[in-house]
């Protein structure tokens, strides 16, 4: 799933200019990217908060100063690193006209976001996969802004009358977003051993032009 | 993904004409279902053995004259209901002569193994993801049987000409994968509100004629 380093989310989450509220933002976020090479390298449910505070070199008290547990950390992860996406994507996204090329650009992003950091890629491809209890709360909540953001491209290409009007965009959004998750989750279990953005142009081939004759 | 309910398995599964062998079958099949069931509903990682084979009506020491560990049963799911699914696909793209119609069988049997047993869906969707060593071994094993079938589809509708011939089969294999598990994924969360096979028209408009104009 798309998403950015957190090193590079800090300078991004909006701050209100006090020293104090800075300083604890940059804290959580220190502490996310920690439990993000944590979950990644011993596995969600192995991994203690205590390995999460040593990894981020916090007491373990201050974890739970900013997380309720190890939960509220995994569904932080989620969380901080589906907004910085949906922000990014909404941003360079107003920046393309061709509705084509912003389906382009939207493949891209989600899937150079993951190849930039393959921890990151893990938690996602696999360790937020394991309960039905989160994968719930996921597609309800941020998954669905994931969602509706590649809706709104395919029906701006509809009414431009570059995407067919059939079957309807929230079927293809979600047979897309299937294809990229997928595209994703191989590449972390082949071991990295070629490049996840170089999947972008076939699978843009597919899409726009089908695999009939 | 693909399979079909254990309790059709049992009668499918080749036997010596020994009548202890049978049992011994009927047995470990009885208690596949029993985990099946429990693992969907208790999760993976709560579930207990003994509970298992309470459901099955066994002893918990019967359990393990069957199979190794937890672990062993949730392989033993997999390996069994993918060999169902793959003898059963087999068997029916033989006799069955359009690549795009092979096509849509093959995507029918996927989805509608799953719809057809909410249980095994949530074991497959749900709890076979929850850790990178699972994940790693499925991928090498029958799933890449699975995909030798769909790739020999669209290798086939290519000599035949009715596919193109780029993106290659491999990738597109995994595209449709990818796209026929987010299908599943998404029904076993929206909590079967409408049938997943009704799934199958649409993919095939996409796959075979693309979104572009």
């Amino acid at each position: 799933m798309p998403v950015k380093s957190p090193r590079k989310v800090a300078s991004r989450v909006p701050v209100n200019g006090s020293g104090a509220a800075k300083a604890r933002t940059e804290k959580s976020n220190t502490i996310l990217r920690a439990a993000i090479e944590v979950f990644a390298r011993a596995g969600y449910f192995n991994a203690k908060v205590a390995e999460v505070a040593r990894a981020a070199g916090v007491a373990d008290g201050t974890v739970y100063l900013y997380f309720k547990n190890k939960d509220d950390l995994l569904i932080s992860i989620f969380n901080t690193m589906m907004d910085v996406f949906i922000a990014q994507a909404q941003t360079e996204l107003a920046a393309i006209d061709d509705p084509r090329e912003q389906l382009r650009h939207f493949a891209r992003l989600h899937l150079s976001s993951l190849e930039q950091d393959r921890d990151l890629a893990i938690v996602f491809q696999v360790e937020l996969r394991q309960s039905t209890k989160f994968m719930e709360q996921f597609s309800e909540t941020k998954l669905a802004e994931y969602m509706k953001i590649l809706r709104e491209i395919l029906e701006r290409g509809q009414k431009r009358n570059v995407f067919r009007a059939q079957p309807n965009s929230k079927l293809v959004a979600k047979v897309i977003f299937g294809a990229l998750d997928e595209m994703a989750t191989n590449w972390v279990l082949s071991h990295n051993n070629y490049r996840l953005t170089s999947m972008v142009e076939p699978l843009m081939n597919i899409f726009l032009n089908g695999i009939g004759k």
